[in-house]
């Protein structure tokens, strides 16, 4: 084969032309997918219920000759939409693959090569894997054990990640303490807002406002739209701007785009589902807790929970799963006394809180 | 405000909290996309034929419910009838959102800080783009005047894109010449074969049997997909594993997954719409020639062409337009005597040899 980049030779091994940083990483590990029959699957935060009719609809007006042609690089449709929604301008709003590739993007136009990433532990696990991703240095912030929010003295990244409410914990910040936090900190912030229409209150109005603060949500969760890849970016144009030089040109399809503009068209459809999804919360919260369980007061669609005394996570995590209830478990330090628990219809709930007894 | 990252002081202009390349990059800019009434649009070498009927009854099939959940992360499914029909495992293979996706997480993957990336020029217009991207320089191969290939003395760099037919002067590079460059490369060769189907031959073996060497194809052009944003990625499972790292953790959703698979199932559909564009191509080719244009060889769906000596290419651009008829033309050096003229409909090439009458 002759020789190989750097003056190594090549035998077989052809890794040495991966970069260093990549050979070196911990992928991301999505919530598994598995496809039993009859399985109650509330391991990866789903919405137990189906998407708004309006996107029935828009896929059987979809016309398959106009897939010949490439989607509109700027999505200025589904753009508009969003704005109308959130009082703002279309160049207030970068529209993303799933949220998931905002947050990418904010890592390679946020962060120089030798900057740094930061985030509350525990919060989204695929905030390290960007920073490993991007080949730099992550910079969590402890929010254990005490739960609560307090950076350490003279703290500063380029980009921060805040999850809220945060995952998996469920739990809300307040929005005092993130305008304060916000309005003093150097770098950017993106207040990762997944779970924000479960939530009392958000924070879209600080990405209106503050020229470092940028709001990303996703149509995954409230809008039952986890299969279709939709999330986006709210906040000042400078930086959106900044994201628009860096996608790829045509990052969401036009299926997707038509999907998404009539999924955001239906509010009363996402908000009866969401209403829905809290009543069930808010009763097997009371449930778990009259049993003994740690729960966390949760703003989201699923619960963080911890065993009575005599229990551990583990063993409730695998004596589900043989009932063919999967749930989410880390067996990881600081998390590894919890479950994450999706929450799904009332009758699943209903046979969760059987399996459990 | 407070101050900034780096103790910069803001006052209103945010945008040093932006990354100094990104900020100081010329973003990659698509084909016009004009939504005007019997245009004829001849600017994006899109597919005039509509998708396969399978693509169709696959939309028919489509169940809203299923959007609610995840796809797949690894996309088994497509992988699966990929490898099938190009007599590899799935492990050869990585789907993206599009080959602009798959092209990207090559530089993110291949490329350390201080690497550079190489390419042809002209090609793909979008190469030095991914360069500014990954914030590293660009050593381009200058392939005029003579069209032909000669790698400069010394040359090396760790990742090198080479469109195949290239684009877009639409000639095919013989085989044996770029199997005797990858043998000795030391880095990684890209062989973006987006066009492959409407030429004589391809690349695939030498992704399957050369470790450095992995080809790009895109359901854009043969299979009429430009609107459903898929392309993948064939070669060496220990390179494709490492891109698995990078990508986004649910880069393709349901619906595109589903489309695919019936697209990839119906190669006959696909066959057959490539067979009468190159009937029609190689009537336009002749026709141009009859005419005194100076046209490239093409193995691709467009022609790369020159007007006869007294009209410039650039008038024949604004003649056209002014007729409806988009073809693309850069203003730029080298390529400015030319126009990239897709290849549509035999009623639209029809219009288009009235036109330029």
């Amino acid at each position: 084969m002759g020789t190989w980049y750097d003056g190594r030779m090549c035998t077989s091994d052809n890794s040495l032309l991966i970069r260093k940083s990549v050979r070196e990483m911990t992928p991301y590990v999505p919530g598994e997918q598995p496809r039993l029959p009859n399985l109650i699957k509330l391991n990866t935060n789903e919405n137990p219920y189906p998407p708004s009719p309006a996107v029935g609809a828009a896929i059987a007006a979809l016309n398959p000759e106009t897939l010949r042609l490439y989607p509109d690089p700027l999505c200025a449709g589904l753009r508009d939409k969003l704005a109308a929604l959130f009082s703002c301008t279309p160049g207030h709003i970068l529209v993303a693959n799933g949220s998931d590739e905002a947050l990418r993007l904010c890592t390679d136009a946020f962060v120089e090569n030798d900057g740094t990433i930061g985030y509350f532990d525990p919060s989204y696990s695929l905030y390290p894997v960007l920073a490993a991703m991007r080949g730099v240095p992550s910079r969590p912030v402890n929010l254990w054990p005490e739960q609560t929010w307090k950076m350490p003295e003279g703290y500063s990244c380029p980009l921060f990640f805040m999850t809220n409410p945060n995952a998996p914990t469920g739990m809300l910040f307040e929005k005092k303490h993130i305008k304060a936090f916000c309005e003093t900190f150097p770098g950017v912030v993106v207040i990762d807002e997944a779970y924000a229409d479960f939530a009392r209150e958000n924070a879209l109005d600080l990405a209106l406002t503050l020229p470092n603060v940028l709001v990303c949500r996703t149509l995954s969760k409230s809008y039952s739209l986890a299969g279709l890849r939709l999330g986006f970016l709210v906040g000042s144009p400078t930086l959106i701007s900044a994201l628009y030089k860096l996608k790829d040109s045509y990052n969401i399809d036009r299926i997707a785009l038509a999907l998404a503009e009539a999924a955001i068209s239906d509010q009363a459809a996402m908000r009866a589902n969401v209403q829905r999804i809290i009543a069930t919360r808010e009763r097997v919260e009371r449930a778990l807790r009259g049993r003994g369980w740690d729960v966390c007061p949760s703003e989201t669609n699923f619960l963080w929970c911890r065993p009575p005394a005599g229990r551990t996570a583990a063993a409730v995590f695998k004596s589900l799963r043989e009932q063919a209830i999967i749930v989410r478990y880390w067996d990881a330090p600081r998390l590894d006394a919890y479950l994450r628990i999706t929450v799904g219809t009332d009758p699943q709930m209903d046979a969760l809180l059987a399996a459990l007894a």
